[in-house]
């Protein structure tokens, strides 16, 4: 692992690093806030992924979450959305390749070699954070801002035993019912559309899957809200899964750095009380 | 006056405007935060002046000012540094010209025309912002970083019965006594160094002008502070004159918004105080 720059901030560390993933066999770059702690102390973890076009940088730097994280004591990861590098096949499109990973293992060419961000974030990295930073990583909670909210529940949803708490900010709820998802899973996954229930957090649930407790923040006024974000749709089946889920509309939000940064400061609040 | 954008955020609403500007001769670009506030109510002003290189939108999007500006209720005004356009003249530096304009009025060709971001700042952009916005312009505060925190300070010590409350991030305290501001005085305002006094902080203080109190945060770990910044000098001026200063060194702190979003909730507070 290589660092890239630390700054100090908020009395504790905000880091850029990056090092060479053996999953997506590229260089990845990646974020960790470190809040001041006793030394020898290990903190519990918040995962955050990132939504279509962004790097770690954008909640880096527009997400208002380090005053809260050194409030709580919590370490905060902000990974990229995808592989990159002049190697990695890509698309015309901001919803599709680069910047779009959508958090599968993609099993169509030409992806399937690079587009593995499924496998990154529930193996290599945390295994890399928990080497190099004070984690606690029995002690994991996971949100994300819509493709990353998305991530962040399917993930949450696959792996109970790993994440105590999941939340996210607008998330896209359900590929199998929405262009982007579409797009994506076609791309990355095929034509089966039965393959891409893993990917979907309002399947996952339909099939069983469960989290203790949810988080969503959606915003009244997000253009995506409509025809990609659907948030009744997990609504609807969070209740009649009996799955315990605050899902909160917020009136004349969008879906930008300013909606998510408003909530943020609650969002970590709210994982810290489940990570204690 | 022409909304650019305006987002929902914290309770209130994050705009940009652009008007054209009469001083610069230039279309102006600026930000305004307006938190939730009763119908009718008149709210305080904090202005934030950036630094070099800077636009509106470098604290816009990582100052973290909002989250205590909806909580204190004060409205807060990012300018942009300089006039901009293809009819604007530049230097090839990044220390003069487009995006540092020194808050000064040029006397010196070709900067004459388009470089008043003193008046700007002092006359034309506040009559707007009370005609644009539920602004109590009996109630404003300013502050800045960098060339801003400059800006702020000597726009201050000459407009005491203007501003209830000053304060500084990091900034050049004493343009006289540095190579940012031997640069850009003598390119905007000529060589006669007696004519800088006005745009030098120390000398304002020196030469009499006081603010009922300040409060200035300056990291030790930025690069710019021995050269450029010498805090010092500052230290000493407001020791010598009896001018009432809080100037605080920032153990392990540098320059850039990691800094200055760590303080600027303290800042707003320390203004929302004074303006009450």
């Amino acid at each position: 692992m290589e660092i890239v720059s630390t700054n100090r901030s908020h009395g504790g560390v905000q880091g850029v690093y990056k090092h060479q993933s053996s999953e997506t066999g590229t260089e990845m770059t990646f974020s960790v806030f470190v809040p001041d702690h006793a030394e020898g102390a290990k903190l519990p973890v918040l995962w955050y992924l990132s939504g279509l076009t962004c790097t770690h940088a954008n909640v880096t730097e527009k997400g208002e979450f380090r005053a809260a994280c050194a409030e709580h004591g919590v370490i905060f990861v902000a990974p990229d959305t995808s592989p990159r590098g002049d190697d990695v096949p890509d698309d015309e499109g901001y919803d599709f390749g680069k910047g779009a990973g959508f958090y599968v293992d993609a099993t169509q060419e030409p992806w399937a070699k690079h587009f593995r961000m499924r496998s990154y974030i529930e193996k290599e990295l945390p295994a890399l954070i928990a080497e190099q930073f004070p984690a606690d990583m029995e002690r994991q909670g996971i949100t994300g801002h819509s493709m990353g909210g998305h991530g962040a529940l399917t993930i949450a949803l696959r792996n109970p035993e790993r994440f105590k708490s999941v939340s996210a900010f607008s998330p896209i709820v359900s590929p199998l019912a929405c262009p982007w998802g579409d797009k994506a899973l076609t791309g990355y996954i095929g034509p089966d559309r039965a393959a891409w229930r893993e990917y979907d957090a309002c399947a996952l649930i339909e099939d069983g899957a469960r989290v203790p407790d949810l988080l969503v923040d959606q915003g009244t006024a997000d253009g995506f809200l409509a025809d990609q974000l659907k948030t009744y749709l997990l609504s609807d089946v969070c209740e009649k899964a009996g799955q315990h889920a605050a899902i909160r509309m917020q009136d004349g939000y969008d879906h930008s750095y300013y909606f998510i940064s408003t909530f943020m400061a609650e969002h970590v609040a709210w994982h810290a009380e489940r990570l204690k």
